[in-house]
């Protein structure tokens, strides 16, 4: 535990978190994939996830707010404009309340967050507040989930596609997008982590971050299982699908 | 004092304690633009001075991490633009180290910021926690000391061209470029104010924190005035001038 790793290493052990749980293997994933959820129940992903998203810019802007370095946060900020857009470009969020136009939603009930599980909200201001308050190498290193996206990513373009009449390509443009993105983000903080982590300590705290974070993730899905695959556990004030 | 005031009241009051308590009114101020200073004073200056600089686009971050409302975000983020630069775009804290390399100052020394006086270092991170902590619309108001700079940048523009032979014409472009930049933000962040300051406590709100962004300022000042005006009065480890 306490000796220090090599770069490559490290990189190993990062990837190895992925390997083991990052929530490609969670049932709820495999069930959304599969095409085993009905209409309400990817009205229910969706809305929550929209809690997820549209935390993000928040997210790298804490980042921003504690980074010193003009130079890194040069690097940083096109993931705010990624998501939020900037001029033309609609961003990410955008492309999000496409899905869940898709879906039939209401846009403002969407946006205002209000039918969101708590599970949902909770996990995600614990991401916020994680990069907030944790040394920027933690921060950097919980982004790391991004290495596993990818194939999450492409695996829900082609099993929502075709399992679900409800769905057509255009909605699943936020996807797509992701598909470059991701990477490019992935690389560089991976190189970041690699590159500052150079204790033992640091190295494990770059380890525990991306554990949270999958946890970030994982309880999500945790919240809409139990919500929404049972019939009559969603919680007060949550959103209720019409065919639950 | 509990009287809710109109839109247009309020204005009048925040732009009264420009008029009061603006950083124009310090001494120090005064003998930067009259000339009055040697050129390891204005070194003193200019370097202190980044670190505000510096610290402007966390400060904007701290503001959008808090920020829920992407159109707002989206609307924001210029400013973090203006001062890191983006791309081809050098941004304003790039010129400002032209300021400093003109003045002679070595770069890596400014940018570590560790020849800064506590007082200034102080202050600015000050800011940076207002920002990070109080509700939305005082952190806007804290902006609004954007209404009464471009006075300053002129007269400053036009004394230190005047008055000094170490200042040219090509160091004094971060000012030139702060005559467009600052309007632009001081009229949106001033018409935000107005429409979300309803209350009469939060319309005291915004004029504490336009009062409190005048004091980080002229602290500043203070901090300058106090340990380079009188010889012998500068703090351990901080920038000693040759001519001081």
């Amino acid at each position: 535990m306490t000796k220090i790793m090599s770069p490559d290493e490290l990189e190993k052990e990062l990837r190895a978190i992925g390997a083991a749980q990052y929530h490609d293997k969670h049932p709820f994933h495999a069930m959304l994939h599969g095409g085993a959820l009905n209409k309400g129940q990817v009205q229910a992903w969706a809305l929550n996830r929209y809690c997820y998203q549209s935390a993000v810019p928040r997210k790298d802007a804490a980042f921003m707010s504690r980074c010193h370095d003009r130079k890194l946060r040069r690097e940083w900020i096109h993931r705010i404009m990624d998501h939020d857009g900037y001029g033309e470009e609609e961003g990410g969020i955008e492309r999000w309340l496409v899905l869940t136009d898709g879906l039939g939603l209401d846009r403002d009930y969407v946006v205002s967050r209000k039918g969101a599980l708590p599970g949902t909200k909770f996990a995600v201001e614990a991401y916020v507040n994680f990069v907030r308050e944790k040394p920027l190498v933690e921060a950097v290193a919980s982004s790391l989930t991004e290495l596993f996206a990818p194939n999450i990513h492409k695996q829900r373009i082609a099993g929502m596609l075709e399992n679900y009449d409800f769905i057509n390509d255009d909605v699943m443009h936020y996807f797509r997008r992701r598909l470059t993105q991701a990477p490019r983000d992935a690389d560089f903080a991976l190189e970041y982590v690699k590159q500052n982590a150079r204790t033992p300590e640091a190295q494990q705290g770059a380890l525990d971050a991306l554990r949270f974070k999958t946890d970030v993730l994982w309880a999500q899905l945790d919240a809409l299982h139990v919500a929404y695959v049972e019939p009559g556990m969603v919680p007060p004030g949550a959103f209720v699908p019409d065919q639950a």
